[in-house]
C-alpha cells in the first residue's frame, strides 16, 4: 500500500460513490443511502436514503439528504 | 460524476435557492422553509420558515431565519 | 440572486444594523435588541436588550450586550 | 457606521479598558470587575473582580482574574 | 530517539498498517480489525472488524469500516 | 494602557513565572502551584502543586503537572 | 527561564521520553507509561502502560498505546 493512501482515508470514498452506504451518528441514528458527493469534513450527500433509529427500525425516507459531517460516528462503506 | 464534484457537497445546495429546505438541528428542532442563502460553515438564511418540535408540530413562524451551521444535524434538500 | 451573496449569509446581517434582532442561543435563552455590531463568528452586540427565558418571560435588561457567537441557535434579522 | 466597525465587536472592548464589566458564563457563573486585558478569543482579565453563583450571591472576590474566552456566554460592557 | 519521531505518534501507526488495531470511541465502544489506512485526524479505516460494548460484548462485524478520528479515544496498535 | 498589551492578555502571565497561581478547571477541580511555563493555549506546567476537589480539599500534590489549556475556567495569577 | 521556554510547555515533554508518566483524561480514566512519542496535540503514545480506573484500580494492561490528545486533562511527567 502506497504511503499517501495510508494518509488519506477519505479518498478510500471516491470509489464508493453511487454505492449504498451506512453512516452512523453519535447519537445512534443511522442513514443508508446512495453516496452521491462528500467532501473532507465528512459532509455526505445520501439519496434514496433511510433514516433508522438506535433500534435499527425504519424511521423515515428521504430523496436526497445531506448529512453534517461533524455528527458521523463511523460509516460503513458497502451496506447490503 | 467529476472528481471535484464529489468534494463539495456544499456546491449542490446552490442550485436549491430559492427552493424548501428541511433543517434538522442536532436538539431535535427542524426549520423548513425557502433557501435564500448560505455558506460554507452550513449558517443557512431560509425565509417563510416554520418552526417544528420534535414531535413534528409547528412551534413557530418566521419570516426570515440565520440559522448557524454548527448546529445542523443534516439538511432535506426537496422538502415539500 | 447571484453567486457571492449565496455563499455570504453573514452579510445579509450588514442591513440589519440599527435594527431590533432576536438571538436565541442553544440553551434556549433570548437575547431581543438593536444590532450594533457582529462579526463572522456571529459575535454580536445589542444595545437596548432584553433576555427572555424558555418561558418568554423577560428576565433582565442591558442597555448594551455582547453575546459570543458560538454559543448562537439562530438570528430572527427581523424582530418586532 | 462604518463598515469595518460592524464587523470587529470585540473592538468595542477597547474602550471599556478600566470600566467595570460583567461576564456570565456558560455554567451561569458572573465575573464582574475592571476590564484590564482581552484578547480576540476573549480571553479577558478583570482586576477587583467578584464572583457571583446563578442566585446571584457574591461568592468569591480575586484582585486578578484570567477568564479563558471559550467559557464566555456573553459580556456586559457596563456593570454598576 | 530522533526529535522529529518524538513529535509525530501518528507516522507510528504506518508499521501498522496490515496489523489488527483496536480502536475505543470515547463513549466506551471499541472496534477491532485490520489497519487499512489512517490519516492525521485519526481518521481509520479497518477491514475484517469487530464491534464490541463496553461489557467487550461481540456487537457487530464489518467487512470495512470508517471510524471518525474526533470520536476517538486511544488506539491499541497490536491487538491479537 | 497601550493598546497592544489590551489584546494578549496571556502576555500577562509571563511576569508571574515563578509565582503561586491557581488554575479552576470547567469541572470544578483547582491546581495550584508555581507557574513554570505556560503556552498560548493555556497549556500550563506548575511545580509544587496541589489539587483540589470543589469542596476546596486537597486530594493530591504533584511536584510537576502539565495541564492542557482546553480544560481552563480561569486562572488567578496571584494565588497565596 | 529564557522567554521561549515559556511559551512552550509541550517542548519540556522531550526530556521525559523514555520516563514513566501519567496521563488523566477527561473523564477520570488514567494511563501510566513510557513516554515513547508525542506531538504539538498531546498526542501521546505509552509503552508498558496500566489502565486505571477513577477508584485508582488497574482495569487493563498495553504493550503499547496511543491516546488522542484532545481527551487528555493533565500529565504528570514524573510518575513513580
Amino acid at each position: 500500500m502506497a504511503y499517501n493512501n495510508s494518509r488519506n482515508p477519505l479518498r478510500a470514498l471516491q470509489k464508493k460513490i453511487d454505492n449504498n452506504i451506512l453512516i452512523r451518528l453519535k447519537d445512534g441514528t443511522e442513514y443508508k443511502g446512495k453516496l452521491k458527493e462528500y467532501d473532507n469534513f465528512m459532509n455526505v450527500i445520501l439519496t434514496d436514503a433511510s433514516e433508522f433509529n438506535k433500534e435499527k427500525e425504519e424511521t423515515n425516507k428521504f430523496e436526497e439528504i445531506f448529512v453534517r459531517g461533524n455528527n458521523v460516528l463511523f460509516i460503513i462503506p458497502d451496506a447490503e
